[in-house]
C-alpha cells in the first residue's frame, strides 16, 4: 500500500488514464485525483509517445519525463509484447494506460491490454474523464436507460444504408438510442446518408467538438435537419438516432 | 456572455451536472470546472432537494443555499412543469440539472428535460463526471468499440432468462459487449441466473462499488465465476457480458 496525494491506493494496479478531447484545459475535464495518480507512476502504456509526453507535461509542467518508461501500444503490438508491458506490476509497480483521446479502452486499442490484466488477476482501476459518447448521449435528450454504441458504420454504400435501416429499426423496436461515429472528413457524407435513409420523424443528434470552445450538440428530426446541415468536416462528431 | 472562474460561457444554457457515485471525495471524480459552473448558477433541477443541497455544500462549504431556487424532478412531474423549469433560461439565467448519482440523463429522469431543452433550441452543456457504465466497460477488458447498455432486465423469471439468452447471442453475433444493472438487493439472484443461463466460456464482468474504497471490478468466464461468487447484496453493480 502506498500514498498518492491524499488518497490511499492498494497494491500495484493497472490505471486507465483518460485525456482531454482535443485542445481543452485539463481542469475542465479531468478530476484532480488523476494528476495525483499520474505523478505516482513510472510506467505508461501509450499509443503515441509524443502526445502522451505532451499530456504529462500539461498535467504537471515540472514532471521529469526522462525517468519514466513508455511502452507503445498499437494494432501491430503482439499479445506477447502486451503481456510484457504489465511486467512492472508483478514487480510491485503500478502501470498507467494513457489514451490518445478520451477514455482508454473505449473505441481504442487499450481494451486488449485490460483483458490480459483481468486474466492475470491484476487490479484494474478506471479513472474518470471525458467520453464523447457519454457526453453526447447526456446532451441528446435521448433514452439513457437503453443505448448502444456501434463504432464506425460500414464504408460500402449498400452495407451502410442497410446498417442505418437496422439501427433505426432497433430505435423503434427496442426503444434503444443508437450512437455511432465516422472519420471526420466523411461526416458530411454520413449525414447525407442518414437524411436520405431514415424516416422524417426519426430524431438525429449531432454532437461535434465535445468539450471544446466550438462545442455543438443539437437534436432535431430528420425533417428539420434537411433544412440546414451544419459544416462538420474535420470536426470529431458523435451521431445518435432515437425517436 | 459571462465569466465563470477562468472559463467563458456563452448565453444562458442548461448544464448537466454529474455527482459522485456514493461516498467519494469530489476531487476524485469531478473536474474543477464543474465547481466553477455550479457557483455561477442560481437555478437547479434536482431529483431530491436534500441530497442536492448536500452535494452543493460538499462542492463549496461556503455556498449560500438559501438564495438558490430548486425545482424537483421525478416521475410524477408533468411535461408542463418540466417546461416551466426551463423558464429562467428564457430570462437569461442558466439552469443546472443535478443527478442523484453519476451523470444526469443516463439511466435517470433527466433525459426528458434535456429533450424539452433541445426542442426549445436551448443550448445543452454536459459536464464530465463518473459514469458507472462507462467505468465498468473501460475496466472490463471487453469490446469498447461496440457496446450496449440495457438498463434493468425483466423481473419475470422466464422473460429474464430469455433476455439473457438474447444478450449472449448478440455478444457472439455482433461482437457487442452487453451491460445491464439490477436493484442491489437482487444482485445475487441475477448472478445465479447468469451463471445457469450463459455458456461456460462466455465472460462476465462484475463491477461493484465503482470509484469507492471498496471498488471491485473483475472479469472471469462463467465457468470460473461458478467456483466463487462475491457478496454483492446492497452494493451498486454493473454487469457486462462478452466473449
Amino acid at each position: 500500500m502506498y500514498f498518492c496525494g491524499k488518497y490511499t491506493i492498494m497494491s500495484a494496479s493497472l490505471f486507465l488514464i483518460p485525456v482531454t478531447l482535443g485542445e481543452t484545459a485539463i481542469p475542465k475535464v479531468l478530476p484532480p485525483y488523476n494528476k495525483a495518480v499520474i505523478l505516482s507512476l513510472g510506467h505508461f502504456i501509450v499509443e503515441n509517445e509524443r502526445t502522451a509526453r505532451r499530456f504529462l507535461k500539461q498535467t504537471e509542467p515540472d514532471i521529469d519525463i526522462d525517468v519514466l518508461t513508455f511502452y507503445t501500444l498499437n494494432k501491430h503490438t503482439s499479445k506477447e509484447e502486451l503481456s510484457g508491458f504489465l511486467k512492472p506490476i508483478a514487480d510491485g509497480h503500478s502501470v498507467g494506460i494513457i489514451s490518445e483521446a478520451g477514455c482508454p479502452a473505449i473505441a481504442d486499442p487499450g481494451a486488449d491490454i485490460v483483458a490480459i490484466a483481468q486474466q492475470k488477476n491484476i487490479r484494474v482501476i478506471p479513472l474518470v474523464g471525458p467520453s464523447s459518447i457519454l457526453l453526447a448521449l447526456m446532451a441528446s435528450g435521448f433514452n439513457g436507460q437503453s443505448f448502444a454504441f456501434q463504432g464506425y458504420l460500414p464504408i460500402d454504400n449498400d452495407q451502410r444504408i442497410k446498417t442505418l435501416k437496422n439501427l433505426e429499426l432497433r430505435v423503434y423496436s427496442e426503444n434503444q438510442t443508437q450512437l455511432f461515429i465516422e472519420t471526420p472528413y466523411r461526416n458530411g457524407k454520413l449525414v447525407e446518408d442518414i437524411l436520405k435513409t431514415c424516416k422524417p420523424a426519426t430524431k438525429l443528434c449531432i454532437a461535434a467538438d465535445i468539450t471544446l470552445e466550438s462545442e455543438f450538440i443539437k437534436t432535431k428530426s430528420i425533417m428539420e435537419w434537411k433544412k440546414q446541415i451544419p459544416e462538420l468536416s474535420k470536426r470529431p462528431c458523435i451521431f445518435a438516432l432515437y425517436k
